[in-house]
């Protein structure tokens, strides 16, 4: 088993030392990947000004599941209103890539997302799943214009 | 009711006329825009070589909802032939808005799906919802590099 990592390790190593997959970071990439952490600590403190008026462009949307697209600031403040609502919401996601175009203002970041909470028994629910966020350069600051995800847990 | 249908009509084309929102679409845009609809007519064909080989890039990911991310050809293959094994499968979707990055080699495509097929007891199902895909351009090829789904209907 341990061996198997090991070679699964090696084989991750010399898929990531492939300059058509993934080369080094960019400055661009580091700062979407800054801005997609940040993005997560406002979401965490429920601040729906950090995590909506501050890092989502004009015309962004959210592509949550089990509901119709969110156009616009206003319909992601609704969006994120009812996440934060939910009973001892806690969320954790990770962009474990980061990919920018050459012309540096178009990009995206994309990884796991783990969310629980409880339900109105009160029982603990927990969601895993991923997503995917594709970001706009905006007079220097990086500002989500598309941002979706979905879970990874079978259907009921 | 005839009335707020124009209005919202005039309201659109006004939002569709601001430079900063979405401009007229360039060449590039055009060229996301028939490869997205070619990559739907070659899934309407369940044709695995048209809708994997020829258009998924080699790291191409595909985030379905209800499963861990599908990454590379082969888990591709496995995660479009279980949907083309559904009973009278059939699917439309359309890619309501193109961007790319002025570099010209990174864009994406967004629009509404409807999927309908036969559950076990004969019954028709039927899924509406919305997708988002990046598209890379490879040796003057668009091949999709990341493509995700989820419903808009209500949650179980």
């Amino acid at each position: 088993m341990r061996y198997r990592r090991h070679a699964m390790a090696l084989i991750g190593a010399v898929l990531l030392s492939q300059p058509s997959l993934a080369g080094p970071e960019t400055g661009a990439e580091a700062a979407i990947r800054a801005a997609d952490l940040a993005w997560l600590r406002a979401y965490q403190a429920m601040d729906l000004k950090k995590s909506v008026d501050d890092v989502c462009a004009a015309d962004c949307e959210v592509l949550a599941p089990n509901a119709p697209r969110a156009i616009g600031r206003a319909a992601i403040r609704d969006s994120f209103k009812s996440a934060f609502a939910l009973p001892d919401m806690k969320i954790e996601w990770h962009p474990d890539e980061v990919h920018v175009a050459k012309s540096g203002e178009i990009g995206y970041s994309s990884g796991p997302y783990r969310m629980t909470w409880r339900d109105p028994k009160g029982k603990l629910v927990t969601d895993r799943g991923k997503y995917a966020t594709i970001w706009r350069l905006e007079h220097g600051q990086w500002k989500v214009t598309l941002d979706m995800f979905n879970t990874d847990l079978p259907g009921q």
